[in-house]
């Protein structure tokens, strides 16, 4: 039987690990954050008062085996008019979520239609915002205002109201022997999931080992001078336990690109040799992005994560090792 | 090998003759007028320059064989926020064009998606406008605005710019054993399809019994006081060339909706006793909508057509009949 595995995040980077990872003879589970609430996924949640679909079209859009036509409808961003700015999968999953007012059966309709390898869970069907706490006593409401903002004064970040896991997703945890965390923003992408009640404590329960993907890039005012260390210590203490693998990158994308990051007040992640073994190591910076990946919704000149190398890692290095 | 009918038409009348055949082993072809421009559409239409998607929907909807759920979906129409008013599969379908530049492609996509029993096919793949010419000297332009106004003075009525058929749409006809023009608005629905270039020569040439389904009721303004036999005669002289059989309704609706029409100028249909045998008579009036029908985009409390016993007549007395 082939072995399960469940990749913990939302966004551009579960993206990522789940597109390489579907060309292995696995058992696929994305277990998504619903903290979203910007662009196109903010204005459906506000209009329409529907769970944030974008992060999940990512991931069905990641898992799909239908034709390249259906993957683009799905990331089709309208230019104009009335529905400007909105992304027609966006729309699809917020329409499926009207009608069958339950929106687990709305991402099975979709993942049909879509032919799905794999499924994709919400992380909770509770509707939820990310509320950041600072020091100073301010507070930062929404996923959207968090991701942009300085958090180097943060005292706490939660989600209001409480949220309680999808039973789906820790039938997933559960069930999985391999369960991976990221790469994904870490206030933003990675910590709402464990916010979510049920969904660390069922991670920390399981057998299976946890591998935590670092980021490539810092996040200016969240992230400084993070190394992949620091990192997984941060994963650890909002997980509540250990991890066992953490895959950082050791290989340095083009100097022009890490200008352009670098205007922005964002740093490449720094590697951490000589750490202990479960630290491991490789050249994951993808290369640059065909046309053909720009329609899968990843946009070119950015620095990211190799699909195809990142998934080799993962099956070669770690799976078929604990086996 | 099972007999082939094409349906020509748009609206709300096609819907239905379609729902009742789609129960008979005879393969289905829909020719849908391309001159909607009002509601959803006429949006849409606007906003990202596609063709009208709303009659090809319905059409769609009335010929697929997957569940009630993707049905509503497909019907599903906006209550509120920026996408108030837009109807779902009108979305799905204007994006699918914008996608594949291509209308045909875009139905034959979404025809897959809803397990189409039969085909759906625009009538002309040219942008076009419905020109209504008044022997005032005035002309009202597009046909959401024609099909409210009063064309007691009307002179001419066209397609602005010229256009020229489908070819797909030519070969259906050619290839029909029956063709069947209406139920649908005279000049908003039928004769639209007429005034495209090639259309009304290929009907003209075909072997196949002509059929037309004449309305229930007459459109204040624009057919008051018109028989069967007028509605017969109007579109003989657009198409060009004489109809074998006029299917007419000689039941009576409940008096509560007629008047409810006829506080509208609307009155029924009369039918045309003693007239030549090519008039075919029967009761036709569809009974109370159920919520399910509700859910597959006709109005209650609307006088409608009985899809079943519509589709029965043109099978046993026509098409089983002439064969």
């Amino acid at each position: 039987m082939n072995k399960k595995i469940v990749v913990i995040g939302g966004g551009t980077g579960t993206f990522t690990v789940l597109s390489g990872l579907k060309k292995y003879p696995v058992e696929l589970s994305a277990v998504v954050s619903m903290a979203d609430d910007g662009g196109s996924t903010g204005i459906l949640r506000d209009e329409l008062g529907v769970l944030p679909p974008g992060d999940i079209r990512q991931c069905l859009v990641a898992l799909s085996t239908s034709d390249l036509l259906m993957r683009k409808l799905m990331n089709y961003r309208f230019p104009s008019g009335s529905l400007k700015g909105h992304t027609f999968g966006n729309i699809f999953l917020s329409t499926l979520q009207k009608i069958t007012e339950n929106f687990d059966q709305a991402i099975e309709k979709l993942s049909e239609i879509l032919r799905l390898h794999g499924q994709v869970i919400p992380a909770t069907l509770n509707k939820v915002r990310l509320v950041a706490f600072l020091t100073n006593g301010t507070s930062l409401r929404g996923q959207s205002l968090i991701s942009k903002s300085n958090l180097e004064k943060l005292k706490k970040i939660t989600l209001e109201p409480r949220a309680t896991a999808n039973p789906k997703a820790l039938r997933a945890i559960q069930e999985s022997d391999l369960i991976i965390i990221g790469p994904g923003d870490l206030y933003s992408s990675l910590i709402p999931n464990f916010l979510i009640s049920g969904i660390s404590r069922t991670i920390g329960r399981s057998p299976a080992k946890k591998v935590y993907i670092c980021n490539l890039m810092n996040r200016a005012g969240q992230t400084d001078h993070f190394t992949a260390y620091d990192y997984a210590r941060k994963i650890e203490e909002y997980l509540g336990g250990k991890l066992d693998y953490v895959i950082y990158n050791n290989e340095n994308p083009s100097p022009k690109l890490l200008k352009k990051y670098m205007r922005e007040g964002e740093h490449l992640v720094l590697s951490v040799p000589g750490e202990n073994k479960r630290f491991i190591g490789d050249n994951l910076i993808g290369r640059q992005f065909s046309k053909t990946q720009k329609g899968d919704s990843i946009r070119r000149n950015l620095i990211r994560h190799n699909p195809d190398r990142l998934a080799n890692l993962i099956v070669k290095k770690i799976l078929m090792a604990t086996r």
